[in-house]
């Protein structure tokens, strides 16, 4: 089979650190005309298109985007693919959310067929948002896993899921055991763990619904497989958490009850954090455990606001990642998702800027997973996958991005204005795996 | 010339009181296979589709939109059309954002032409988003009132507007004087105040901006022409009140502002009123002053959560609308600024419901100007100013309202995950002033 070529010509966004940390200047890349060299899934070359045209592969005809923005694809730090039907249910917050609408959605992943066709709408949403990469929940269901691994192979796509662990607090169709909960992961970690671009994660739902004994088979199983992921939430919001301390009060607090059974570390993924206290902000940056920060989420259910400037703290800096959190969140949008955490930080007065913000959505998710070494980015070496934005998609957006005077203003009008219509194609492993004008609608 | 007759069938929904104050059954209307008729620009006839057909005027086929949603049309109560051009400017609150982007953007507004683009620009994408009238400040030149309103006026289109009066603590070049604002305001109240659909809004930016002079000017042009409308700002955010405070000591606090200069009383609108006190609340109600609740806005500026459930107590309620306040807000879509409206209430537990968001973005904002017997209604009589929704608009759209079990519900997800795709076509007037699948994009 002949090698896979690609080439995109555009203006191109990366980031090379964490700008919260570092020197934005050094930080942020931006090549104005800037060319993509894509080969076998990877990038093979970024940077100045009058610099790098004569390596152009031969036969190979560059896809011009004139005067769109490409950046890496969108990282999506913590969804639950199989919520994708219940966006948008009225009026509870979160324990009475899941009792009503979430609990009853996920029993129907039981049905394969009714997995894979979620499946496959989940991936054609995530592409149409530009998004490359997503840690997501299925059920507590083998075959959910197995659904959407299929699809997530079948596209060549960069994903981590697994089975959530659930033994206790919710309804009897959705419980596994300790013991069932251990075996299923690890079968599916077996079979998916590394397959095509798979990644499997290790997925209790949230202390609540686990028992001690679950967590520390969870916790055996890390061990186990230390290149797995672990995806769980915490301190989404306070009547969780007042829960969670009546269920496990031998520990210090919600965060302990995880460090307790060893599910903390390099690769674990919380989502939302948003009432963690700064002893246990402290402990996630010791231990190297990531945030996901769900703004639209932490919004439609009341949750709360999320200090992004605390998490990233110098003296103490979280790994922070952007999650849309659907069902909870409300749009599979990661500039929709950019857009409300700028609004949650300006509620505490501090103006989260477009790198930072992109940087969030970009490599800031791809070190929250610990995989930056292979997605986030735009560097030689990273797999090929990046999303190409319109500054024209709308009227008003080619109005309001006509008279931007910097790539940091087009990057947050974009971010402030933009949806699905913003993203005119993504590409993934080098491939044009969507493209809006061509779309199905 | 002959009658202008037509009529439009769909699913319809308004509201015949406010559901905030009385029986949501008796305030809400919803006919499943409903049918709409409009003579000479009003409604002559709503209900079932079945019951009316006989009433369709000869030769009128009317227009089917299957499972659409039509509402009236909606009625955006606190927005700045010279704005336009700056919405996603970054990282200020208030009095800095003022500053550095509104100051400078209004000045373009002394060039007539500049003032008639945005002017079309303006009202092409209210009627893409579904909004039929709007109260919107203008800028300090009698220019850029003329101009909106010679828009509004060839669209047929019911506008109310007004000159901003700011007499000090702005560029020199934005300020008018007590008396020039004055005779200005006038001038162009007795031109443009019921001339086509058009209605003048007495308009002083804010109390910062104007000295007791200006203030004492307005209220004599408020008692010179009681139809006119009084359209300002008050407790948008902290720093502004103590300004405030500090510039009128001898008044008991921002609002108390106002009411001396006899500027409170029906058809006045104050937008945002995050921090208004439980007095100043009290006293809004007693002077039938409303307040335009403009979340998006109050997000993006960091200014602060407004709690509708606080100012729709039922023992002194106000009249309260919905304002997109671009540029100061994100989006021109009524819908998602219920989307931000339901999120900011969920931040202090209380769930809005659909009913009372669609309230809030037609009835509410008719009640909130006063010219609810004109706008904001399906009721024969009412103008025949209308939305048609389209439940199918995207295809996550679709999946997600193919599963809606009640109107309320297909309206809560409408306002959740909907954009300007999700309006289907805009009537004003009885005709169809905007149809998404035939506008220029």
């Amino acid at each position: 089979m002949p090698a896979q070529r690609s080439a995109v010509r555009g203006q191109l966004v990366w980031f090379r650190d964490d700008p919260f940390l570092t020197d934005p200047g050094h930080a942020f890349v931006h090549v104005d005309d800037g060319l993509l060299i894509c080969e076998d899934g990877l990038v093979t070359a970024a940077g100045d298109y009058g610099e790098l045209r004569e390596r152009i592969p031969a036969g190979v005809e560059p896809v011009h985007y004139p005067e769109h923005v490409i950046t890496p694809g969108f990282i999506d730090t913590h969804v639950h693919y199989v919520q994708t039907g219940i966006i948008a249910a009225f009026g509870s917050q979160l324990i009475d959310w899941l009792n009503h609408y979430t609990f009853v959605e996920e029993q129907r992943f039981a049905d394969a067929a009714y997995a894979r066709e979620a499946a496959a709408v989940f991936c054609d949403e995530l592409l149409r948002n530009g998004t490359t990469t997503a840690l997501t929940f299925c059920a507590v269901y083998p075959q959910s896993v197995d659904a959407l691994f299929e699809e997530t192979t079948r596209r060549n796509m960069r994903m981590a899921a697994g089975k959530v662990l659930m033994d206790r607090n919710a309804p009897d169709a959705l419980l596994d055991t300790a013991r069932t909960g251990y075996e299923d992961s690890k079968a599916l970690l077996e079979r998916w763990h590394g397959t095509g671009r798979n990644l499997y994660a290790i997925t209790p739902r949230f202390a609540p619904t686990s028992t001690p004994e679950q967590l520390e088979a969870a916790g055996t199983l890390r061990r186990e497989h230390p290149g797995a992921l672990l995806h769980t939430h915490v301190s989404e919001n306070t009547g969780e958490i007042s829960w969670v301390r009546s269920l496990f009060p031998d520990r210090r607090g919600y965060l302990d009850v995880y460090d307790h059974y060893g599910l903390l570390g390099p690769g674990a993924v919380l989502a939302h954090g948003v009432h963690l206290t700064a002893s246990e902000r402290a402990r996630c940056a010791e231990t190297d455990t990531a945030i996901a920060h769900c703004p639209t989420s932490n919004l439609f259910l009341g949750s709360g606001l999320f200090h992004v400037h605390d998490a990233k703290d110098p003296r103490r800096p979280l790994r922070v990642g952007l999650g849309t959190d659907i069902g909870a969140g409300t749009s599979f949008s990661l500039l929709a998702t950019m857009n409300e955490a700028y609004k949650v930080a300006e509620l505490s007065n501090y103006p989260l800027d477009s790198v930072k913000a992109f940087y969030l959505a970009t490599l800031g998710g791809a070190q929250a997973m610990g995989i930056d070494d292979r997605v986030g980015s735009l560097e030689p070496g990273h797999e090929a996958d990046f999303v190409v934005l319109d500054p024209r998609a709308t009227p008003l957006l080619a109005r309001r991005t006509a008279r931007t005077e910097s790539i940091e203003e087009l990057l947050f009008v974009l971010a402030v204005m933009g949806d699905d219509r913003t993203v005119r194609a993504t590409y993934v492993a080098g491939e044009r795996a969507h493209d809006r004008d061509t779309a199905a609608v």
